[in-house]
């Protein structure tokens, strides 16, 4: 039957075949299924779907699945549920401690180490002796998957060490905790950003980091899975705002919802566009005079675009790795170099190619060349600029790869070329 | 002392240490501490600095640094040196099976299972019984920083499933390992991309993977932390693929580093601003009669670009992800269809803007309206074809994001808008 086939099948790939399936039959089959299986299957599917799905079950079905879950999970699913339905559903959860770890997780924002953490974890006092310690743990240990490390605490609960287990099962039963546990251990603070949690974890190959609140008393674990999908979730984001895509959208996402989220910086490069048209308008002795300067107007643009696009990349990536060391002004002084280098090698070769190919007059070369360099340069700086003080300012600099600093650049560039081509040609 | 000091600071912290420093300083330290402390900091050094401290060291003291790590790491080394010192390195490196290992590594695409895998695991006979197993076990796992499964395997070394630890401590040292290990196991074979792995591994939120062969022998075993590695460089790239630079560069590299990475692409936005201007230069009617239409050559252009970078990035990341499924031909006309909204909704505002702001006759309103959908569905297409076709040849799919799309788009642009407006204006 499709029941025992299902139960063969990973939860995992089971999310990856309900996405394909109508909303009756996904609910459908997460209705069959026990909620061994389907709670882990809800937690894969893509929000927009499991909210769709959640929406056909009663608040106690959901309370079932969310007995069934890690904390952490649980938690996720319950913050996305409507406001009216959140406190119904805790209601119905079984286990009252689960229901209360739940409930103490949802303070957080889901961007800390607060939102990532689980309460599922294995921790002993260190005044206990090695045999309560084991018999302890065994209890503890059924409620947590992979167990890590064992993390020590004193009798407030403040994080002291971490023991291995390997200690633990070398060492006379009767030696106090407080003589074997290894006092050194990484930790976050429970505020710590997702992005700090992610760059410390992936630095220092760790694969679970226990969570401390604000005077260090251990309040949850975050593990490397769960960080894998940071960084990806992370990354994507991080894509999707350099391409102008404004929201979290995939392929095959609804055409509605794809326009959402990419009419946004078409506007915003409409308005570029229309501002560069008014531009060159308020140039007209340019247009009469001197037309020729006209036909390279793609090519100003087109490089100041890619200009910007190219130094702002540098910068988010080197602010997201803690690479970008040293002053604004010296990041801002190489750029500056780097835009000449750049802008002489470019100009050079379309100085040639317009004077030979376009016939264009010795002056009106030399404006073009001029001009390229100096857009350049200043799309580089630009494009370094912006997302450093964005960054300042606490705004995920990111922001500043796609539509601002591309329509920027391409209507400063325009702007620039016309008001050089004033003073050389003197129109 | 700085000795006594640095023995104490995690080595990814000292490699972050070492690239502030001058060669010369960064190669002293490496000579000063013992190997068991730099041979880790060696596989956390960006390639530059690695290769420039390996130059300063001896083919025995390399070896020396290779003892300590595990072959992923030494083998990863070994296959940065010049040609010229593999041999002689390898000929110094004293445990002969750790060297056998690393020679085996060598053999495989770093960008596969096999250029991700170690040799390091823990794996027993399915014809052994508990007791030997446990035996066996103690031995390899000192060679084994993290154990997270016991690989059982056949005579013939085939991968027949995995043992949990919790089994094989509860069950009675006479048990043949045949009857209690779990046959369900996860594995990649050594020719898969790394990029699948790092699909499986998160997807199945594993901490490791054992590799087999092209029999199903069991070879060597992939953890999470190098597959977060693997999945940060990846993103990264994509993101200055999508951003126009074609290297690995980081915010401090040279000025000539950064040169090589990003000259390229600006010479391709050159070349496509050369072609731009041939076109524009071709319509020299279009030029005389309705030099209004020059103005919104910005406009046309940044639409074009805008658009086909959206497109493209949406598909790279379903490729990325095996999201994107169905026909091509469904893929382009849903595409067709969101540039049409897409579209209209701008050639909507331009037309009146234009009209009222830029007091454009009818018709010259009705072209710019009519090539702004054509331009928009033209780059939808064009965005998502050129990524799709690139992944069916084999080719990244990521690199079409950058130059190609976005200048292609800006040529093919302009001359649809020029075509456009000489049949609807017929000069
Ligand atoms: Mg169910
Ligand atoms: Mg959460
Ligand atoms: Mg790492
Ligand atoms: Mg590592
Ligand atoms: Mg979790
Ligand atoms: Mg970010
Ligand atoms: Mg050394
Ligand atoms: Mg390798
Ligand atoms: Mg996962
Ligand atoms: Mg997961
Ligand atoms: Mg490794
Ligand atoms: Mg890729
Ligand atoms: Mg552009």
């Amino acid at each position: 039957s499709l029941l025992d086939l299902l139960q063969e099948v990973h939860f995992a790939d089971i999310a990856e075949i309900l996405h394909e399936l109508t909303l009756e039959e996904a609910t459908y089959i997460i209705k069959l299924l026990d909620s061994e299986k389907t709670s882990d299957i809800l937690t894969e599917l893509d929000s927009d779907l499991r909210d769709n799905i959640l929406r056909n079950l009663s608040a106690k079905e959901i309370a079932e699945e969310l007995l069934e879950l890690d904390t952490d999970d649980a938690a996720d699913i319950i913050a996305d549920l409507p406001e009216s339905r959140k406190e119904e559903v805790i209601s119905y959860i079984e286990d009252l401690d689960h229901a209360k770890d739940i409930v103490e997780l949802l303070r957080y924002d889901e961007d800390t180490a607060g939102g990532l953490m689980a309460k599922e974890l294995v921790k002993v006092n260190e005044n206990w002796n090695v045999l309560t310690c084991v018999k302890e743990m065994r209890v503890q240990a059924e409620n947590v998957t992979r167990v890590h490390s064992i993390y020590v605490v004193d009798d407030n609960d403040k994080l002291k060490g971490r023991l291995s287990l390997k200690d633990l099962l070398t060492t006379s039963t009767k030696t106090a905790i407080k003589d074997v546990y290894i006092p050194k251990v990484d930790y976050v603070n429970v505020h710590d950003s997702a992005e700090d949690v992610a760059r410390i974890m992936s630095k220092y190959d760790l694969e679970a980091i226990p969570v401390v609140d604000e005077i260090g008393r251990l309040v949850g674990r975050i593990t490397i899975d769960d960080i894998v999908d940071v960084i990806k979730e992370e990354a994507e984001k991080d894509y999707q705002l350099a391409a102008g895509i404004t929201q979290d959208v995939e392929a095959d996402d609804s055409i509605w919802k794809l326009t959402k989220a990419r009419l946004p910086w078409l506007l915003i490069g409409m308005f570029g566009g229309l501002g560069a048209a008014s531009i060159i308008n308020g140039f007209q002795d340019a247009m009469e005079l001197y037309p020729i300067l006209l036909i390279f107007i793609p090519l100003i643009q087109a490089t100041a675009g890619n200009v910007g696009v190219q130094s702002s990349a540098i910068v988010v990536q080197g602010l997201a790795n803690d690479t970008i060391g040293g002053e604004i002004i010296n990041r801002l002084g190489k750029e500056f170099l780097l835009g000449l280098v750049n802008g002489i090698a470019i100009a050079t070769v379309v100085l040639l190619v317009s004077h030979f190919l376009f016939d264009t007059s010795y002056l009106v070369s030399v404006t073009i060349g001029i001009a390229l360099i100096t857009v350049i340069v200043n799309a580089a700086i630009i494009g370094t600029f912006i997302p450093i003080f964005l960054d300042k300012k606490g705004i995920d600099p990111a922001v500043a790869t796609g539509p601002f600093i591309t329509t920027s650049n391409d209507v400063l560039g325009i702007l620039i070329y016309f008001l050089i081509a004033k003073v050389i040609l003197g129109f």
